[in-house]
């Protein structure tokens, strides 16, 4: 028995108590003949109090203590002259009669605080000390709570959780997979799943009805900020289901986490839009609704009164920003900057005020009458003081893309995307296939198992662009949380959806051939969704990055510099695989 | 909304509903002009009933319909006239007016009943209707709700589930990992954990205090019947716990697991046994407790009475069957037959009866005079009817390992080993090394970062194989459901174990030089253990394999026969991985 209570747990009841307590040393002092250690673990803060005068030389063993030593100390619980408001032992402090050290320890290379001064790399390195800091540790117990309560939730509604295996095939569709060599079966290679797809809807043919898995996946892809090689899904799929099922469960699985983990009810249904609505009015498939400022079409309003850059544009488009109309030249000039950066790829911007007295000024005065203007005005609703910000281009996507980049930008600017206000949303009918100009074909823009609407089915043949899919996905402050799709369950429409996708028979038949066969042994009507698990604790837990709250991750190389994976392995291990490695860059 | 209740609700009082249910057909049977057709989901069957007289063409619809059919159905629940008590819903059936075919089925390859007339093969091969067998689904509702249940007591007690990375480096102390290329990090590899073993303990550094994690680990070992290339751990760590802090709390969750799995309250605390004594009297480190039958040891009384046999001996030692006084000159045939089995390895067996009047009556009557006998039947304290089975050999080690096999067999044959009776032992104070003949050094029993001792440290200089490891396993009726150890926290330490066990200082610094620095800033005394979740499922299921409790599991080459995997990938996916097979045997 190392301690009676944690660092955390004393209270002014327990004055006069003995006590052991045992955690790190987060800060020493001394003032006038008394010396205060704080001693820490993940409970909380203790302060522990020796005194020179009483016992000179415990409290000199006290003196040399460094930061994060690790000792176990006896004492009797004492009421503090001068309480500390801010912690929940600051009522009390223990009058130390024994201090043992556990272990030494040399000094860390930042420091262990909330507000550390230790660089990215650093803490990364040392990850081990960096997850000391409560406001990392406290991501990861955050995140602890958020697996608790799906699972319970879920539980309760008759899902099972079920593994599904980690050593599986290799399929070319979608991203690269990671492979693993088989020794026992050489020149043969396991993959890891991107996802559990296949298996949770042979799950469903199996008669599961309702399962769920909390689950590992693997993407072997050029890491961008915010993606890791491995992340975990919240995978979930069921049975004899149509869309509104589906989405009924998991709005209620969201509004219990909102209440559980953040203390919000949410009554409202969550908004359902579909996802051309979703690009006509946001210009993304993933809308922060926090705020408005919804897209407004000006093509009527503005073209063909002479100024060259409408005249010639496939589409116009502004957004209206509320008590924006005091925005200095300077400030639109960055904006400006900002949506001709390449990233954005906008020509220009062209701005305009709603003044006290109603009158519009804009950038294009000399273009447009105030009549015109004011038509304009009346298109965006705008009152007074309102600024309105126009983009135009040839394609009315990208141009649409830019203004919703331009929109967000304004969103923080007028502060309105508070990291603790949530707006959640449905995104429904996202279109069956993306043509891809590069590979002249058509790719499934969820994946090829996604059913398309039935009453789209007969365009499948003449006009593959315009099927809808049944495919969904929750949109939380602009972060795709989760998307999912009610499933084909028919093989004869499966067949027809890969040989749309290009796969001949043969590869369809070599590549899923056990789940066509599946299908004919009684397939029930089935569709399901999966979360970014780590998406949605980041989102929870107001983080920039998915790295925060992920115990390990991996730097933007795929490496873990804490462990340095991956390495090189021995010459006997290749060769138990039967291979070589052909050239190293 | 395809059902409005599931094949398992229907009752008595439901009685006079309009209800729909959709599922598969599970039977289907004509009499006299009605159909009668069994409707199945996962919750249950229902009766569906069809009248020729009332719906000519429905019941022919219905007539139909072959097995596994998927189908929905709308009708009248009516009480039935022929109730099955056997069934929830046997009070009830549903009058069908409405008949859909969601989904047409082929004959499947074997029967969908519990008592199947599929082969293994078959029903790896098609695996997803293996699944829809009652019995086998049950024992994955019985794995979920494990899951649930450790998930439940684990986070009341304050633990933090974690998730530790799959991909990373590869160690080759321990058994053969599997390997990933990295294609961002050309010649290197990932490797996939064997168990989160560093990365729990690190946890423990950084003041998780209390981790756990239900995680998938891999190995790469040549498969038994009871092993599977990926497998499950309960995996645990806790700071500032001696040995019994850890054994405490585990006894805690098995007893909660025993209590809500399967309905039995265990009151007194379990057995706790040393290795050396568990050797002694069972001749194993995970004994069936179910029963007694302890080894005896006749030396004392046997050797050198002029039985050459065992006079020579190093060991003699034996079990007393109750009961088994009746055996057979046939019956004790066999035994003698199974000891001398090249898997078991003894020379041969020795027996005595104890008959009714106390006389003892053995098989080397010549060499032994009654006194001796009576003199052996006092050691085994032996009853009247009771059946003697004696072993000698060189090695005492061996020796006990034939007797702990008969042992067990004669559990069996004397029906002591009900699957539904479960005795729980912890065995304690393992070795911490295990000498190597053939590559004459020490291995680590359990692994490199097991504590010793604190009172056999100074043994390990000059007499290490004498050392006793802070290392415990989890017994649960002859099968070793989990183990763990208190860590290693100190650098220096661990660095001495590391040379023990024949690292250079390059190698442990290059393989563990993460773990060892972070113990020196300040790492807390730890200690934790594993639980095979396969195992303990399999155990509370009563199966006499793991691969029922798994939904996926991969046959004995390791491959998954369903979808067949591994298999080989394309040369673009080496290409750039730059690797290139060798040669394929």
């Amino acid at each position: 028995m190392y301690r009676t209570k944690t660092c955390g747990e004393l209270r002014a009841s327990d004055v006069g108590q003995t006590e052991t307590l045992a955690g790190w040393v987060q800060k020493n002092r001394r003032m006038g003949g008394m010396t205060f250690v704080d001693i820490r673990d993940r409970y909380g803060v203790t302060q522990l109090v020796f005194n020179q005068e009483i016992n000179a030389p415990l409290c000199e063993k006290a003196n040399k203590l460094g930061r994060e030593y690790v000792i176990r100390v006896t004492g009797v619980v004492k009421e503090r002259s001068n309480k500390n408001a801010h912690l929940p032992t600051g009522d009390i402090e223990l009058i130390v009669s024994e201090l043992t050290i556990l272990n030494a320890a040399a000094t860390p290379p930042f420091t262990v605080e909330d507000d550390t001064d230790g660089g990215d790399d650093l803490r990364m390195k040392y990850r081990y000390l960096d997850l000391r800091r409560n406001v990392v540790r406290s991501n990861l117990e955050l995140r602890h709570k958020m697996t608790i309560e799906v699972r319970s939730y879920l539980d309760k509604q008759g899902f099972i959780e079920v593994e599904t295996p980690v050593l599986i095939s290799s399929t070319p569709e979608g991203a690269r997979d990671f492979v693993v060599p088989s020794r026992m079966n050489p020149g043969q290679f396991y993959a890891l799943p991107q996802s559990p797809q296949t298996f949770k809807q042979l799950l469903m043919v199996s008669g599961f009805d309702r399962y769920f898995q909390i689950v590992k996946c693997f993407r072997d892809e050029d890491l961008r900020a915010d993606r890791q090689p491995e992340f975990t899904q919240i995978d979930c799929e069921m049975s004899f289901v149509e869309q509104d099922d589906v989405l009924n469960v998991f709005e209620g699985m969201s509004k219990h986490l909102f209440k559980t983990i953040r203390g919000i009810e949410i009554a409202e249904p969550f908004p359902r839009i579909t996802w051309h609505e979703a690009m006509k009015y946001y210009g993304s498939d993933k809308p922060d609704i926090r705020f408005g400022m919804k897209l407004v079409e000006l093509d009527d309003v503005l073209k063909g009164r002479g100024f060259p850059v409408f005249d010639n544009a496939g589409y116009i488009g502004g957004i209206c920003v509320e008590g924006a109309a005091d925005y200095t030249r300077k400030q639109l000039d960055v904006l400006t900057d900002f949506v001709k950066r390449p990233q954005i790829g906008a020509q220009g911007l062209v701005y305009a005020r709603v003044e006290a007295d109603g009158t519009v000024r804009s950038s294009v005065d000399k273009f447009y009458s105030q009549e015109v203007l004011q038509q304009m005005r009346a298109t965006f609703a705008a009152q007074p003081g309102s600024l309105m910000l126009i983009l135009s281009g040839q394609d009315a996507t990208k141009t649409r893309k830019q203004l919703s980049e331009l929109r967000l930008e304004m969103g923080n600017r007028q502060g309105l995307r508070n990291k603790n206000t949530f707006a959640c949303l449905w995104v429904t009918d996202f279109p069956l296939f993306e043509w891809s100009e590069e590979d002249q074909r058509y790719y499934a823009m969820h994946h090829p198992f996604t059913s398309p609407k039935p009453e789209d089915i007969h365009l499948l043949d003449t006009d593959p662009g315009t099927v809808r899919a049944n495919a969904y996905d929750m949109v939380i402050n602009g972060v795709e949380v989760g998307g999912g799709s009610i499933r084909i369950h028919d093989s004869a429409l499966q067949n027809k959806m890969f040989r749309l996708l290009g796969f001949t028979e043969e590869q369809a038949q070599a590549q899923f051939g056990f789940l066509m066969n599946a299908f004919t042994y009684g397939a029930p009507p089935h569709g399901g969704l999966a979360y970014g698990l780590d998406r949605w604790v980041s989102l929870f837990a107001g983080l920039d990055s998915i790295r925060d709250c992920i115990a390990f991750p991996k730097n933007n190389s795929g490496r873990d510099v804490m462990i340095d994976a991956p390495s090189v392995i021995e010459q006997s291990q290749l060769d138990e695989l039967n291979l070589s490695i052909t050239h190293v860059h």
